[in-house]
């Protein structure tokens, strides 16, 4: 009997091996993580809450934590650690959750830290040290309203990027190699199909939707809208136990550990509308961060957001198909209107909610509606393409991006300021990152209609109770618990049936300028 | 002519050292000061802001960097640094301040480090064990007003406390190991002389003390209250630009760099002065830090506080000296009842500086008045004194308790709760904490004493025109720029020309009840 539970036990550990054998691979990536969320903590504090002098001692503390957190993730042990789990590999029972989910970690692992291993040093030095530099030449440039300040500057950084990419390596095109850290495993060709349908459609869209004056009478009091926006997160189903809202210059959200999320908003006066569809949105990054810290019993590099265009389909789902539905405006325009203290005769609900759904073209993308939002994006998408890809100069710039202004939208731009010179984006060298703006766009409202055609009682239970139960669950299952588990093409082929297409996006989008008819 | 230049850099640089070949230990110093101020970062968010279901993973981060800090702080590494200055000490230039200040560093450096070094990790696991656990243990028996629940955790804990003694080392008696991480070249003996005439003195003074009755007719609410709250720490001099006030459950300071202080407040609706005191408390602590931070231009061992006692002084000098007298209220009172919106004649001014200025025996500690308070204070000290020495036991300690309640107040405890049981410290372990609080009294009389002596227009530049510019020049030069320049004692000779003497307090502490006939 000694024997054979001891030739069991060697089977057994043969064939199912024990988990709990990964704990300094465990605890290694659980003090990364610990790290990762206290770096987040100087950052919400930064920009939240300390006072302006903290201003130079905190970009010492978060360049040191920052640095320590980098040598932690390239480090030798991490590297030994990661090698005592792929030995296990073959020992691992295939048919277990928990396997697959290791099996995943580690491809993942692999993937990601094998990219970051790409670049020198020096690259990675120089890009910092000409982005930090640019960042005040283009806003110099900006308040001149004048290209040709910026020129020389954004010239380096699409070198550098150039460079960067080329380090990178990537398939078909040179931008591809950019793409890659914002969207894994998404071509630019993807891109361009996906944006074909949408830019035809959207031109004419534009062209015909109706704008709405601002219904409010008078302005609303910060007072009022902080007693309102501190209820939304909650009714839309993130507790204040795991969560904070509050104020800062510009509205974000971030992960300061798996149940405590925050989030911010600005607050105008005069529109509280802008405070409102903040929270929103920030309130849908947050929830997906809330669920993917649901996904694994432990910190763990599955559990993490799967790319930018996914997380912000989160946040667009909240903002627009929920924040700019009827149903979520009868159940909440009630309680708006006992918070603001306004009278409904003093706001009429129709008018309101045509305001809610306006579409007016505009020359600024930050200050544009769901609909002509994405035109701005394609805009910008089309043009870095080409600027990496070394088809476009630098010095084309300008007049480039005052030609698609009139072709996308028929305006005449008068000036750089409100031109090529309106976002920050491209001082940074960000190229790659505009694009997921509008895949989340694109994304959200496939996922929405994946979601709605096997829940058709979604509107009413929203309107009737505000109850998110059934969205919550779907997106659990399809999106939050997916974690890094597939690629975002895969999620949304598993989610909704179909491979991503932007003709949700375009029937949606259809379906509200006909609804303001 | 190039042979004497070279012949007089030789002898330039043996004579006076370039301090900027410290780079290496400035840097580590810098960057452990750094990974300090991220780890208060982490209790403040603790206290004020994150969301309740944070707490778990917040210990884990906190326990974290801890231990990266104390690791940073006993490393091979760092002796190495400090090595290397001793090496070069032979070569400073006597004369120069810099210099002065680095061969005191290293000598509180290494003092601190190898009193650091004493303790076995063993006992530090198993003092942190204990006093964890020790802590519910208390809660719970002092909930039960019964202290023989709490008793032989309590043993366990002065057990442990006489081992750590034990490893640090002592001149005449076991709880002057304990003391020295409070208050630094401080004995026993030092504090029975200074208590001796200040109990005798208090004694008689509580029982003739006057106790007059909260004069606010109705409550302040809230945000009356922070309106003004957020004003006061700018009048007495510590700027919005590198401070901010919040709410906790408890009141305290910290500090999250140089030009970063925070301090916290409660607010009682029904006695608005507890958080106006709280917030000059708090104000004199944060002050003291942003002194210390202005002493170096670099983040030094030498600025920083110096002891408990001395950072008490700091906080009760605001608190009572400035924060009970005639002059401050003659400035502020006007201000409070404009932001509190109460009319004159609703708050006489007489009944109110009245009130401010109460002495009224009682059981609870943290209840007290600046006059019972260090009555207290003394009794705590007398018996955990004898504690330490072993010529007192735990099981005695309720009947000591209530004798000396007896003897000090004339006062019969009726419960544990109300007796020994009332405060946390002990079951932390905290011994040697208690007598800072009345040496910080001592000090704030000497020193306010020693300031006033020289500047007698100080309470008509505080009436007429809120001005503490005086105060300020005083404090920086004797006090904060001191930093750990001296001893406590010595810094209080330097400052007031007199050795520690606890007259200064009997005089103002009279004076006070005096002014109330």
């Amino acid at each position: 009997m000694e024997l054979s539970l001891y030739l069991f036990s060697i089977l057994f550990n043969i064939t199912f091996m024990d988990l709990n054998e990964l704990n300094d691979y465990r605890k290694f990536w659980s003090d990364y993580t610990r790290y990762q969320d206290t770096l987040a903590l100087l950052h919400w504090d930064s920009e939240v809450m300390m006072p302006e002098q903290g201003r130079n001692e905190r970009s010492e503390q978060i360049a040191l934590l920052s640095s320590h957190v980098h040598k932690m993730y390239t480090s030798k042990q991490f590297d030994d650690f990661i090698g005592e789990v792929k030995l296990r590999i073959p020992r691992l029972d295939p048919n277990s959750i928990q396997s697959q989910h290791l099996i995943k970690e580690i491809e993942v692992l692999e993937k990601e830290r094998n990219r970051s291993k790409k670049l020198p040093v020096e690259l990675v030095e120089e890009f910092s040290r000409v982005t930090n530099q640019a960042h005040g030449v283009w806003a110099s440039a900006k308040k001149n309203k004048n290209f040709a300040e910026f020129k020389d500057a954004l010239k380096r950084i699409v070198e550098l990027s150039k460079e960067t990419a080329e380090c990178y390596g990537y398939k078909e095109e040179r931008y591809n190699g950019l793409l890659e850290g914002y969207e894994p495993d998404t071509k630019a060709g993807d891109l361009e199909e996906l944006f074909k349908h949408l830019k035809n459609s959207l031109i004419p869209i534009v062209q015909e939707g109706k704008s709405y004056p601002n219904p409010f009478k008078s302005s609303v009091s910060a007072e009022y809208q902080t007693i309102l926006n501190k209820k939304l997160p909650e009714i839309l189903g993130l507790s204040q136990d795991v969560s904070r809202l509050d104020i800062s210059l510009h509205p974000f959200s971030t992960s300061l550990g798996s149940k405590d999320k925050r989030i911010t908003t600005r607050i105008s006066e005069a529109d509280p509308l802008s405070s409102i569809f903040s929270v929103l949105h920030e309130t849908g990054h947050a929830l997906y961060e809330y669920g993917l810290g649901t996904m694994t019993e432990f910190p763990s590099p599955i559990s993490q957001a799967l790319s930018y265009g996914i997380h912000e389909s989160q946040s667009r789902l909240w903002e627009n198909q929920i924040g700019r539905s009827r149903a979520f405006w009868n159940y909440f325009y009630p309680i708006m209107l006992k918070d603001f203290q306004i009278y409904h005769y003093d706001l009429p609900f129709e008018d309101f909610f045509k305001y809610v759904n306006s579409v007016q073209k505009t020359k600024i993308r930050v200050e544009s509606d769901q609909v002509t939002y994405n035109l701005h994006i394609i805009l910008r998408f089309e043009i870095e393409r080409e600027l990496i890809s070394g088809n476009l100069e630098v010095e084309e710039l300008p007049s480039i991006w005052n030609e698609k202004m009139k072709e996308f939208f028929d305006l005449k731009i008068d000036n750089d300021a409100e031109g090529v010179l309106q976002d920050v984006h491209w001082s940074g060298g960000s190229f790659g990152y505009f694009p997921t703006y509008t895949l989340g766009n694109i994304y959200s409202a496939q996922l929405f209609h994946g979601f709605f055609s096997s829940h058709n009682n979604f509107w009413d239970d929203l309107e009737k109770r505000g109850d998110f139960s059934s969205l919550h669950k779907w997106l659990k299952i399809n999106v939050w618990h997916q974690g890094k588990l597939r690629s975002p093409k895969e999620l949304i082929k598993e989610a909704t049936g179909a491979n991503p297409d932007s003709s949700y996006l375009v029937k949606y989008l259809k379906s509200k300028v006909q609804e303001q008819d």
